[in-house]
């Protein structure tokens, strides 16, 4: 028999054991079986018992639980694969697996510890990857902030980040935490937070910060809207928000006239002026700018 | 003479005319003397009558508020202006402006006229052209969504926006605006907002948006923090935020496991495994997980 840990109801916020359930299941049947010996878990597992609209379809109500896995196989007619392989694959919560393998990563022991394949060599890993190196593009001498430190994807982050010759501030929950985070990972400092942490961080950004945002383990047990601009959709969506000053941009100035401008002349970019006679009336005409009152851009005629 | 509009004091929220004083300074001295027949009123001023941090220094309080201007040139001692020369500068709200001449512009008014130097051909429409094409990067077909639609900004952003393809869909104050903004510019919709536009558009983004940030003037008068993450620091640190999911990136797999693997063999980047033992545990493991109390990568082992 496979036993299975199911999905068994919906959690509304936090989870609670009732939501999961024990079950056994007939042995799964395919090319390659293979037991479960690590099972990984992830926050991105609490996306997954919800059925909101997120990048990835909900676990069903009944089914077992997904997530990656460790295992070694004990039956197959895949040349690939020989019984008592180590593979990795993402068979779920339960203690075996089965498939043609086309799913399946062999893994060699000699190598690194057949775990590491569902952490610092799997996913979480490769998160971190990713996140740092191509979308936080770090350079040498910059500080990189790293929020749950010590967790799966957090301690690779600070870690290749000081690999890249940056300087790594962690963040985690707890004393214990940041000690290990500075002296056995190596980060340059780590602060134990009390606090929202997204807020305090955003009000001492630097100058062309990136913030590669891959998860919000906060907020995945919240019943309700964050209040103010909530960030998830920017996760789900993979989409950015940069922020941009256009003096920085002057270069862009001899393109700009370039094109802009014929189209201008043409009349294919229409344009709206409100002019206000009148020096005088700068400081009400400025004053209703703020509120919307204006329609066209705002200009103040100081003399014909 | 030469009337100005000074900053009498710094506004607490909204602007109030006691904030602003209309005086009179001598006239300006300089080699490139001009009277100013255009000033420009933008939403960016509200930033420098505050002196909190920002991206520029403020307006001094008894100085003259900043601002761009079109002017004609007076007198003259600089070879590359004469009497009766249209030029742009950054005057501010005043009469009169004088300077060597180095950051004058001359406006040629055969080919537009000269008021767009600080309008669709002047700051606001560089904003936008930056804006849409460099930081946000439009395909043809996208959808793009304009705040602010029938300013001097958003204005320039949907024409370009339908010049390069896309849909345009612009969000403005008034069934007014939005009358103009489809019927004259051309825009495919427009939206008359009556909410929160930002936490309107996050629940709707589609994959792979990118958000141009170029300023916040809905909250340019507000004075307390919004609740939840506030956006302005993005903008005033050029700073980007970008979500992304790693499965999207797959194709890194490879140099992934070629950078990392060895620098974890190497013990040059260590991890740290919280394994709890039992798939029967996995749930009160994974409830654990999203409170923070593991320490690590977390693991159930679920057979040896």
């Amino acid at each position: 028999m496979n036993r299975q840990v199911r999905l068994k109801s919906r959690p509304t916020g936090t989870p609670t054991p009732d939501n999961f359930e024990m079950a056994e299941a007939a042995m799964p049947e395919g090319d390659v079986v293979r037991r479960t010996l690590f099972l990984s878990l992830d926050p991105y597992m609490r996306g997954r018992m919800s059925d909101g609209p997120s990048y990835a379809t909900p676990v069903a109500v009944g089914d077992p639980m997904c997530g990656h896995t460790v295992s070694q196989v004990v039956s197959s007619r895949n040349p690939d694969f020989r019984v008592g392989d180590f593979v990795t694959g993402y068979d779920g919560w339960q203690q075996f697996g089965a498939s043609s393998g086309k799913d399946l990563r062999k893994l060699d022991p000699s190598l690194a510890p057949i775990s590491t394949a569902i952490g610092v060599l799997g996913m979480p890993g490769m998160t971190a990857y990713v996140g740092l190196l191509d979308i936080g593009q770090p350079k040498a001498g910059e500080t990189v902030v790293v929020s749950a430190a010590s967790g799966a994807v957090g301690a690779v982050v600070g870690q290749l980040a000081k690999i890249k010759g940056c300087r790594a501030v962690g963040v985690a929950g707890s004393a214990d935490k940041c000690r290990y985070v500075v002296e056995e990972l190596g980060f340059d400092a780590c602060i134990n937070y009390g606090g929202a942490v997204q807020a305090a961080v955003f009000r001492v950004l630097n100058k062309g910060a990136r913030i590669p945002l891959c998860g919000m383990i906060s907020e995945y047990n919240a019943t309700s809207n964050t209040p103010g601009p909530n960030l998830r959709p920017l996760l789900v969506n993979r989409a950015m928000i940069k922020g941009f000053i256009v003096s920085d941009h002057i270069d862009r100035a001899p393109a700009f006239f370039q094109e802009v401008a014929p189209l201008v002349k043409a009349g294919r970019i229409k344009f709206r002026e409100d002019i206000v006679d009148g020096l005088e009336n700068a400081p009400s005409a400025f004053i209703g700018l703020l509120e919307g009152k204006n329609f066209g851009k705002l200009i103040i005629r100081v003399a014909n």
